[in-house]
């Protein structure tokens, strides 16, 4: 997605060879207009999986996927991140590693808001590691549906997410995919 | 907005006289037609303000602010919730107490992304005791900006946080304000 990458070179920053600031239009100042334009783009690359729900994770994914959601004329559930177990028989959870935050959690999703049969469009903001994505597949199977399609507004194809996603069979694809950074420079994978 | 209080009516469930769930169509699974509409009612309500600015607590504040950016086509800003003080000049963080987690958090915000001048139109889904509201005013003061209006999808108006904001002079609405509810029962305010 031509205007993504143009606005991540614009406003973007690389501190180092990992980490990527994109907090002046996506993770904290959100560019709804830009969000808007995300949703198109994943509503067009994924129709053809013919999703029935948007599905994404807090906090961040949640600008982009209501975008979607809205393009798509698609509900929309969010997956809650918990810091404990809860045991009860109507909550599914997952233990997801998160390296941001060097820490655990659980992903935690209320089963009845994704029905057995379900085509579930997983949308997140950003694809790295793939343990949040990964984790968020399980429950989703977990709770008889099945991934449709992933789609991640930036991947970070130099981390292993993306290869590992796609190594299970998913049909994963980013708007803007990183193939390597350094401090000042931000290069795209052009497929 | 009667569309929401019919849906809170048919789909919300007061579980006692202070907890109403309302995860299958606002907080957990988002049904993003019904968030397009409080978008626009909160557009409507708040255009005389003349904001240039939403602001939004995360997580469960962001859809419901997103359809209200894109309807005034503005830029929005999701405050955050960090367990840490953070020592930074470019950051600005107020202490908040959750009643809902029995813990305080610290709201967050990159002082970039709030500009001396600015007028803020705060939206969040509840408004309960209004710490989270009040909170998110003190950081927007601090970075130079008015509140220009604060919006809640639903409004608990038989605790405090109503009264609190608009003894401080905040202009403060929602749009389903409860007078009164206990299992089973939810009464609303017709103003």
């Amino acid at each position: 997605m031509e205007a993504l990458k143009q606005r991540i070179l614009r406003d973007g920053r690389a501190v180092n060879e990992q980490i990527l600031i994109v907090d002046s239009f996506l993770n904290h100042q959100v560019d709804v207009e830009l969000m808007r334009l995300v949703g198109e783009a994943f509503a067009e690359r994924f129709a053809q999986a013919k999703p029935n729900r948007i599905v994404t994770i807090e906090a961040s994914g949640i600008a982009p996927a209501v975008m979607t959601a809205q393009c798509l004329r698609l509900p929309m559930v969010i997956l809650k991140k918990s810091a404990s177990r809860v045991l009860s028989d109507d909550i599914v959870q997952t233990e997801v590693f998160s390296f941001t935050k060097n820490a655990p959690y659980q992903l935690t999703l209320k089963r009845q808001f994704i029905e057995n049969g379900d085509r579930v469009l997983l949308i997140d903001d950003f694809l790295a590691n793939g343990e949040a994505a990964l984790g968020a597949c399980r429950l989703i199977e977990q709770a008889g549906a099945t991934v449709a399609g992933i789609g991640a507004v930036i991947c970070k194809a130099f981390q292993p997410g993306l290869q590992k996603l796609r190594d299970q069979g998913y049909d994963v694809d980013a708007l803007a995919k990183i193939r390597k950074m350094s401090e000042g420079t931000i290069e795209f994978d052009e497929a």
